[in-house]
């Protein structure tokens, strides 16, 4: 490694490919869409591919296939929830715009995509394990909406035993609950995706077709950058960005009722206008939520601010398809 | 898939393995350790490794060979902070811990291993891009204590820029920053692990040589029991535990200085009860650090309750090498 580095300055650009250069001898093509060595045709490896890739991004894109839905499926949205740090209340976002949407009567589902962290079940209050029959497995309703959910925790012996995996195998059984749970008729299917931009988001990006990613982010400006490398990630991806939800904003005082700012002042609407990702709501770090989830009663939580982005997404989803039907349109004619 | 899963409930112990099983076209030999199909020997590519390993775990355990150093570097300990779950406050744990050890005299290091969403250099107001020179890559030193350290983001040309890479290559960079690293004469290394169970915990716990593990909660019972599938991760390891931090265990209103848990009452005491792992601490949700950790100006923060922590760890470690070199003598004898 280091003859490689001997001839360059780690501070230049380049340098992450140092990094990347080491990987070969255990990465896969499919990884090629996501390596920067791929990407300007350094790799040894991939260097056809790569070169092919980077001349012509749409065949680059055309190559990683998205993933078809089961026969039994009828799945009309799918959202990612997405937020690069963790601990900002992304599953709880995920959680609460899901009830939220059912609340509207929309048939929803909940794909727990964070497999080495899965904390859906638990603010479900689900403790029953998901069975399986001859066509695959069956995910777990919620008992108050009857929300089905799937998590890697629904199918382990006990729910803090530790998948001790790496990432191959946890991109194929965030691959295996899209292709083998039987979700049935659904509007929308939130996906709760773990911290970071490793492999679950660039699986589910990659093989899911997602209709587009809620971000969630905390007023820390380490929170900020971090949420950056996630949009900075769904761009590179084509993926839409659906909107950005601040949580954690503030705390109010049970004693005093004053208003404060644990994590500092808000930051979702500068980052909103920085990233120009509309800002979907302010929510607070609020003790009954936390109460709610550790007792596995999230449903009960209903906050105005979250009930009103229902329909937001309802409307830019709405539009999205039209255009998609008028683009299908004038392709046929 | 649908074929494995018809004969089997997914609620058995078992079901597992029909996850796993999926992954042998892309995982490598090195995933056995980690792989329960490995383990119980249903693995159709490893089957023989994997009944050798469950027959002879002291065979398996030195079939993962640690990592040399480097010959530039001399590493008395090396300290990893873990947390399983995200946003507890685990890296700004592992800086504070860092800090207080260089207060006492203690040369120290920080490898942050949290590849996809670094937040140490941030912390330590580090700007400036890491150097390379023939022998290797050169850490950045902290401004105050002159901490060494080494992240991610000091070789990327932004540090809102992703790292989109799956687990192989993000497990190789985290090897690469102790092999390649000078690192130089260091009483303490500190790893800051990311959140879950995947590759660079494994990665960490398999290839450094590994002194023992801080675990890092938060009050949910969300985060302890993400956190308890991190202690049981480092036990299957055989990754000694020095202890738990207790994060954001509460907030001192700063209008009527009232305590409020905003996290629910503190459960500190109860997880060191239950997984017999000492809490070495409990510290507040204090908006003073989440401001210096946004200034860059973590080591202006010196909590008493982080400080009581160094001689704590000292001990324990000058213990176990004691033990370890009594172990060696009555070998050589």
């Amino acid at each position: 490694m280091s003859e490689k580095i001997e001839t360059r300055n780690a501070s230049q650009a380049g340098e992450g490919r140092d990094l990347e250069e080491r990987a070969p001898e255990s990465c896969t093509p499919e990884d090629c869409s996501s390596c920067q060595a791929a990407a300007d045709g350094t790799c040894p490896l991939q260097h056809e591919k790569a070169q092919d890739e980077r001349v012509r991004p749409d065949k680059a894109k055309s190559a990683i296939e998205k993933l078809p839905q089961s026969q039994f499926n009828d799945i009309r949205h799918v959202v990612a929830v997405m937020s690069g740090k963790g601990g900002v209340g992304k599953s709880s976002v995920t959680a609460l715009l899901a009830t939220a949407f059912a609340r509207e009567g929309y048939k929803v589902g909940v794909l727990d995509a964070d497999i080495t962290g899965p904390s859906i079940p638990r603010m479900f209050g689900i403790k029953k394990r998901a069975d399986s029959f001859e066509f695959g497995l069956l995910p777990v309703q919620s008992e108050t909406l009857r929300i089905p959910v799937m998590s890697i925790n629904l199918l382990l012996p006990h729910e803090d035993d530790p998948v001790i995996w790496r990432g191959p195998i946890i991109a194929n059984v965030v691959k295996q609950f899209w292709t083998d749970v039987v979700w049935g008729d659904l509007d929308f299917l939130f996906v709760d995706l773990p911290p970071g931009t490793g492999d679950a988001p660039l699986t589910v990006m990659q093989s899911l077709p997602l209709d587009g990613i809620v971000i969630v982010s905390s007023p820390q400006d380490l929170a900020v950058m971090v949420v950056k490398k996630a949009i900075k990630m769904a761009r590179i991806l084509n993926t839409h960005l659906l909107g950005l939800v601040e949580n954690m904003s503030y705390v109010i005082c049970p004693h005093c009722g004053n208003k404060h700012e644990v994590f500092g002042p808000s930051k979702g609407q500068a980052v909103s206008e920085a990233t120009d990702i509309p800002l979907l709501a302010t929510l607070p770090l609020d003790p009954k939520l936390s109460e709610l989830c550790d007792k596995g009663r999230i449903e009960d939580y209903n906050p105005d601010a979250v009930a009103s982005v229902v329909d937001f997404i309802v409307k830019i989803l709405d539009h999205m398809d039209k255009l998609k039907a008028k683009d299908h349109e004038s392709k046929v004619q």
